[in-house]
C-alpha cells in the first residue's frame, strides 16, 4: 500500500503543532473544515462528480471541496486511499480528510440489528461486535462511525427503534459503554483497528411524537434527564469522541440549533469537548423547523449552539465568514470548532498517517473473516427471543419440515443500516434448515406470499409444500425498508397478506413454528395464538439464517430477552415497563371496578413484557434473600437467589434485579432495572446469583433536578423478567 | 318553602363577619370545613346512611359530618332543603353547607356533550346552555357545579374528550369564558339563578399518556403554557370561583400535591384566591402515585400545595390537626383555606339564605321547561357535523325510510355526565323520523345489532325493514359508557358488530345515511366510505332525537365544524392541526421521497381536519384581502373575504382565521386559530367577513418563557377549515 511516511503526493509533509495549522488557515479554510460532504464531491472517488438531486444545488465550489474537513459515506481501502491522496494534493496545508460512515451493526460482517443485540443482554458480545465492525471499517479506510445510537425508545411505530437497544435507561447506558469500548478500544491513536465513535442522536430522538420519524419531541426536563439522557452520558463517560445532533426539537428548539442543549448541557455541564456534528442536512432544516428565516440564520444558530460539523448542507460554507465579518459570530467560536476537528484528526494519527489502517490487501483478510462471522452467528443466537413454545421446538432432524413464507428464501436478513453488507452472502433460512435435516428432501420450501401481497399461485405452492410435512416453519416479517430511518408504520401488525397466510396455514392443522424477521415490536395478534412456537429473530445479520436454524433444531438454546415491550395493540402505545403507577392503578386492593386507569377493550399490560424470553429448559427460582431490611449509604444490601436448571438441556438464564421507590418527592417508576446477571447452567445445575444494591442506585432527579436518594420504603424485585419476580421490601435509612 | 329569614331550626341566627366565624371555630371545626362528603353521609338526605364501599372505610365521625363544609352530588330542591336544615341544626356555629354537583352539560335539560357544543362554534349558545343548566341546578338546590372542564385534548382514546371543547387553546378559552359567564352570570350573589363554576381539571389532564385515563402527563413547561393552560386562565379571568385539581402528574408531581403548580403558578403567579378543590379521592391518591408514604404525608402535601377542599377522602380529617400540632403545617394555612370557603359561601349568600334558590314549587316550572328544551334542540342542531353527503341528504318526507341500528330506538343520547337527566324523556330517533314522514308507515325500524354484538335474528329484522325502503338511516355509535371518565378505548373504530352491520346494509345497494352517536373522534374507516352521507350527532342531549330528524329532513341546515381532528387510524394518534412543521415536512418543494416525516402506510393528515364540516348549501370564497403587507404593534391588519351562499338553501358558514409564524425563537405551529366569524347567508346572499389581527395575537412563549412576538414573516389563512383556506403573507415590523 501507499506509504504514508513518504506522503501520497510525493511532496515533503510535516506535522505542525495543531495551533499552527489554525494560525495558517484562511477564514475560508477554517469554515471549510466544518463542512462535511458526500463521496461524489471528491476527486479520486469512483463515483466522483455524480452529484445529483439536492447535492447538486448545495452550491459548493471546487475550492471548498479541497478545503473540506470531512467526508461521509466513504468506505473501501483503495477508494479511501485514492480520495485521501488526491485531497492531500489539493489541500494547501495538507490537512487530511476525516472519513466517516454509518457502521451501525457491522461493516461487511453484519451483526443483528441493535435492538436484537439489546435482547442478548450480553455486553461482552455487544462490545465484540463493535470491535469487529471497527476493525473491518478501519482496514477499509473509515475513521469515524456514526454509532452507537442510544436513543431510548417507547414507540414501535417509529422505524428507528431497531437501531436502539430498547426502553431501559440503565441497559441502554451499559450498551452505550460497550459499543464505545468496542469501536474505540483503549487507545484510538495507537490501535489502528479501531474507529472513533459518534454517539447519537442527541437528544431524545426516540420520543418522536406519534412514532413518526423527525417529528416533534416534547418531554419535561425531568423525563429528559431521568430516561433519555443517561445513555448519551454513559457513552461520553466511556470516552466517545463525537456526538451527533438529533433531527427533533428539544423543548421547542431543534437540537441542531439548541444552545441550551448543546452549549449549556452538553459542553458546559457535561464538559464534552469533542466534535459535535449535525445529522444529515439538519443545519439547513432549521429553516423548515421554523427557527431560522434563512440559511444565514440557520448557520448562526447552529454555530452558537456549538455544532462543529455541518453535514451535507452549506449554511456554514455560504454564511459563516460573513457572520464573522459582521461580528455576529466571534471568530474564536469558529477556531474552537476547527481545533476540535483537528484534534480528532490528530488523535486518529491522520497527520502522520492519513490512510490510517486502509489497506487493500489486509482488507481482504480481515473483512468478513470466518472468525468475524462466527461472532455474528453467536450474537444472532443470543439475540433471538423465543416468545412461545408449546413443545414443538426444538425440531428434530428426522422431521419433515415445510419452510413457508416470504422470508423462507429471502436474503433480507441484514436489516436497515447495513449498506456495507451483502445480502447475497446471507445463507437463506430454508437452506440452513435443509442443512440440519437428515435428508434434504425432507425439507420443502415455498414463499406462500410476498411481504405485502399474496397470489393464489403462491398459496397453492405453499399448500403443496405443506402437504407431507410434520411441521411448518413460517418465515414471516417486515421488509427491511419497513423499519429504519423514515420507516414508520401506523399499523404494527404483520402485513395483512402474511396474516392471511398464517390463517390459511393454521387451517391445515399442522404444528406451526413462526420465525419473525422484523425491526420493531409487533402486535402479534393473528400470529402468536395461531402458532405453536414463535421465535423473534429480528434482522439477525449475515449469519442469521444459520443461527436461526441452530436455534430451531436445538443445537443452541434460545436465551434472548426482550428489551422493548411488545404492545397488545397499536392503541396501547406507548407501553413500557418502567412507567409510573398513577393514582388509580388497576388491581390495587381498594380499586373500583370502573374508575381505575385502564382501557375498556384491552389490558394495560403489553402482550409481552420487558425482560421476557423463553428457553428450551426451565429455570426454577428459590426463595430470594436480602441481607438486611435496611440499607444505608454506607451499607449496601446483598440480594441473592438460587437458580436451578430444572430441565434437560443446558441454558442461559438472565437474572434481573429491579427496584421500586415506594414514595418519592416526584413519582417513581413501578420498576427500574438496576442490575442483571447471566448464568449458564447445565441440566440439574444450580447457582446462587447475588447482587449488591447501593444507595447510589436509588438516586433520581427531584423537582429541583437535584440527583439524590430519599430515605423510606423500597421494593427490590429479583426474577426472570419485569413481570415474573419476587418482591423484597427494604428501607433506606439516611 | 322554608323561609330562610326565620332559620330552619327556628332558633335565632345571625350572620357574623366572616373572620368571627373563623375566630370562634375550633381546630376540628376548621379542618372539617375542608372536608367534602357525598350525600349519604348527611342526615336529612333520602339515602342518608347508605354508606357503602370505600365510603364506609373513610373513618368519618358523626361530629365531622356536622362540621363538614360541603357536600357533593346533591340535587333536588326538597332534598337539599332537608339536608341544609338538618345541618344547620347540628352545626354549632350555623355555618351552611356548600352543595356541589357535576352539572356538566345541563341539569335535567341535557344539552349536547361539550365536545359537540364545541363543534357549534357558537359561544352565545354555549353560554346560554350553561345559564339554563345553572338555573335548573340552582332551583334544585345546587350551589356549585364542577364545570367547565376545559382540558385541551389530542387523544381520542381518552374517554373524557367528550367533556372538552377540543384541541385548540384559543377556542377552548373562548368556550371557557362563555361557560363561566353562563353559570355565574354577572352577580353571583344577587342572581339566584346562577351557580358558582369550578374550572377543571387543573392542569393538563387531557394529555394523559396513551389516552388512558388518570395516566401520567409529561409535557414541557412551554407546551403547558402554550397549549394547556390558556383555557383555565381564561375561565379565571372571567371570574370563575373555583378550581379543581386534576388526577394526573404535572412534571412528576400529581397536581393535587403539586406546590409549583398550585401555590406558585395558580395562586402566586395568576393571583387566584378562590377555592381549590381536589378531584374525587385525589388527596389520598397521592399515596398510590407514590409521592406520599401515608395519609398524613398526603394531607401535608395537598395542604402545602394549597388544596382547600379534600373531596371524599379523609386525610385532612385524620391528620391536619396533628400536623398543625407538630408544627409541620402552619395554622395560618388552614385559616386561609377556611376563609376562602367561607367567602364563597358568603358570596353565594348562604349565611343569609342557606337554601338559596332551592324551591320545590318553582323547580317544577323551571326544570326541563319548553323554553329550555328549545335551546337544547337548537344547540343539538348547531353541534352536529355533516361529515359526508353525496346528495342523499336532506331526506324528503315522501321517502320510505328504514331506520336501522342500535341507536334507532335508543334513549342513550344524553352522553356521560348526565346523571340529573332522564333517558326516558328522550324522543327516539326513529320516532322523530316518523314525525317527519308523510306517512308513519313509510318508516320502518330495526335494531340490526346491539352496540357490540349482532344476532342473525337482528339482521333478519333489519333486512326486512330495509326491503321496501328508499333510503336507510343507520343509527350507530358508542354506548355512553364507552366514553366519559374511565371510558377509554384502544380501538377507536365503531364496535365490530356495527361495522359488520354497515357491511351487510351496504351490500343491499340502497342509499345509506349514517348517523353517529359517540363521545370521541372515531376512525371512520368501514363506515364513511360505505355510506352516502354521515352526520356526526355526538351525544346530542335531551332533544337530540328531534334535532337530528330536523337536520336529516333539511328543516335545519347542518353547520357544525369539528374541533378535534378525526384520525385516519388509532396508529396516527396524536394528530392535531396546530402541530409543528418538523425539519423534514412531507410535501416540501425539495423533500426527498423517503426521508420525510411520514408513515409508510397512512397519510400524515387526519381523515377529517379541525374546522371541517359540510352544509346543504355551498359557500364560495372570493379573493381574500389584507390591508397591508406589514403589521406593527400600533397598526393592526384587517383581513377580509367575501363569502357567498352559492346554493339553494340558507346556511351558516364559519369563517376561520389562522396564522403561522414562519420563523420563531422556538418552533411554531403550522396553523393557529386566531379568530372566527359565523355568518348566516340566504341563497345568493354574500357578505364580506373581516377580521382585525393585532400584534398581541402573534405572541408566544419563548425559550425563557417570556410571552412576546417576534418581527418577521407570517402567513394568515382565511377559509372554511384548517385545511381549506387562502394564504396571505405579511410581516410584523417592530
Amino acid at each position: 500500500m501507499t506509504d504514508p511516511k513518504t506522503t501520497p503526493a510525493g511532496s515533503p509533509r510535516e506535522k505542525l503543532p495543531l495551533h499552527q495549522y489554525l494560525e495558517r488557515m484562511t477564514l475560508e479554510e477554517k469554515v471549510a473544515q466544518l463542512i462535511q460532504l458526500a463521496v461524489p464531491f471528491f476527486e479520486g472517488a469512483s463515483d466522483a462528480g455524480l452529484i445529483t438531486g439536492p447535492m447538486a444545488s448545495l452550491g459548493i465550489t471546487e475550492q471548498t471541496v479541497h478545503n473540506a474537513g470531512s467526508v461521509l459515506g466513504m468506505a473501501g481501502a483503495q477508494e479511501t486511499i485514492n480520495v485521501q491522496r488526491t485531497h492531500l494534493e489539493k489541500n494547501r496545508l495538507g490537512i487530511p480528510l476525516l472519513m466517516m460512515a454509518d457502521i451501525v451493526h457491522g461493516f461487511k460482517t453484519i451483526f443483528p440489528v441493535p435492538l436484537a443485540i439489546g435482547c442478548s443482554w450480553n455486553l461482552e458480545l455487544a462490545e465484540r461486535s463493535a470491535e469487529i465492525a471497527a476493525k473491518e471499517a478501519s482496514v477499509s479506510g473509515v475513521h469515524v462511525t456514526y454509532a452507537p445510537m442510544v436513543d431510548l425508545v417507547r414507540d414501535p411505530r417509529w422505524g428507528r427503534v431497531m437501531e436502539s437497544t430498547g426502553e431501559d435507561p440503565y441497559l441502554n447506558s451499559e450498551y452505550a459503554r460497550a459499543f464505545v469500548r468496542g469501536f474505540q478500544g483503549r487507545d484510538l491513536t495507537g490501535d489502528l483497528d479501531r474507529v472513533a465513535a459518534c454517539v447519537k442522536h442527541f437528544a431524545a430522538y426516540g420520543a418522536a411524537e406519534a412514532g413518526r420519524d423527525y417529528n416533534t419531541v416534547d418531554v419535561s426536563e425531568r423525563q429528559l434527564r431521568e430516561f433519555y439522557l443517561p445513555a448519551y452520558k454513559a457513552a461520553l463517560d466511556e470516552g466517545c469522541e463525537m456526538v451527533m445532533t438529533s433531527f427533533n426539537t428539544v423543548d421547542g428548539i431543534p437540537a441542531t440549533g439548541n444552545s441550551n442543549l448543546m452549549r449549556k448541557l452538553l459542553r458546559e455541564e457535561w464538559g464534552f469537548n469533542g466534535v459535535l456534528i449535525s445529522d444529515w442536512g439538519a443545519v439547513k432544516e432549521l429553516i423548515a423547523h421554523g427557527i431560522a428565516a434563512d440559511e444565514e440564520e440557520a448557520a448562526l444558530k447552529a454555530m452558537k449552539a456549538g455544532v462543529d460539523i455541518e453535514m451535507m448542507t452549506a449554511c456554514y460554507a455560504h454564511h459563516l465568514a460573513e457572520l464573522i465579518g459582521k461580528g455576529e459570530v466571534q471568530e474564536a467560536l469558529l477556531d474552537e470548532a476547527v481545533m476540535r476537528i483537528l484534534e480528532l484528526k490528530d488523535k486518529l494519527g491522520l497527520f502522520e498517517n492519513p490512510y490510517r489502517a486502509a489497506d487493500p490487501e489486509r482488507e481482504k483478510e480481515v473483512v468478513f473473516s470466518d472468525e468475524h462471522r462466527a461472532v455474528a452467528r453467536e450474537l444472532a443466537h443470543k439475540s433471538s427471543v423465543l416468545l412461545k413454545n408449546d413443545g414443538v421446538l426444538p425440531l428434530k432432524s428426522s422431521q419433515r419440515v415445510a419452510v413457508i413464507g416470504p422470508f423462507a428464501k429471502s436474503g433480507d436478513l441484514l436489516g436497515p443500516w447495513s449498506w456495507t453488507g451483502s445480502k447475497d452472502a446471507v445463507v437463506r433460512l430454508a437452506d440452513a434448515i435443509r442443512g440440519k435435516a437428515d435428508a434434504p428432501a425432507n425439507v420443502t420450501v415455498a414463499d406462500g406470499s410476498d411481504i405485502e401481497s399474496m397470489t393464489e399461485e403462491q398459496w397453492a405452492e405453499a399448500e403443496a409444500a405443506a402437504k407431507d410435512a410434520d411441521v411448518i416453519v413460517l418465515a414471516l416479517g417486515e421488509h427491511s425498508d419497513m423499519s429504519g430511518e423514515a420507516g414508520c408504520r401506523a399499523d404494527i401488525r404483520l402485513p395483512l397478506a402474511q396474516l392471511e397466510l398464517i390463517r390459511r396455514v393454521h387451517a391445515l392443522g399442522k404444528p406451526i413454528v413462526a420465525v419473525l424477521f422484523n425491526g420493531r415490536p409487533l402486535d402479534l395478534h393473528g400470529a402468536i395464538d395461531e402458532s405453536n412456537a414463535v421465535l423473534e429473530a429480528w434482522f439477525p445479520g449475515s449469519e442469521g439464517g444459520l443461527a436461526i436454524a441452530d436455534l430451531l433444531f436445538g443445537d443452541v438454546n434460545p436465551s434472548g430477552r426482550l428489551t422493548m415491550s411488545f404492545p397488545y395493540s397499536v392503541g396501547q402505545i406507548p407501553v413500557y415497563y418502567n412507567a409510573f403507577n398513577t393514582g388509580r392503578p388497576q388491581g390495587a386492593p381498594d380499586a373500583q371496578v370502573r374508575y381505575v386507569s385502564q382501557y375498556l377493550d384491552i389490558p394495560n399490560e403489553p402482550l409481552l413484557p420487558f425482560g421476557f424470553g423463553l428457553s428450551y429448559t426451565s429455570f426454577e427460582y428459590g426463595d430470594a434473600s436480602i441481607s438486611s431490611d435496611t440499607m444505608t449509604p454506607e451499607q449496601p444490601l446483598t440480594i441473592a437467589v438460587r437458580v436451578t436448571n430444572a430441565g434437560s438441556v443446558a441454558g442461559i438464564e438472565t437474572v434481573q434485579l429491579y427496584v421500586r421507590d415506594i414514595s418519592g418527592e416526584v413519582v417513581r417508576p413501578v420498576k427500574e432495572l438496576k442490575a442483571f446477571r447471566q448464568v449458564t447452567l447445565q441440566p440439574g445445575e444450580s447457582q446462587v446469583v447475588s447482587f449488591e444494591l447501593r444507595e447510589e442506585q436509588l438516586r433520581y432527579y427531584h423537582s429541583d433536578l437535584s440527583h439524590s436518594s430519599d430515605a423510606g420504603a423500597f421494593h427490590a424485585f429479583v426474577g426472570s423478567s419485569s413481570r415474573d419476580n419476587a418482591c423484597l421490601p427494604f428501607r433506606l435509612a439516611k
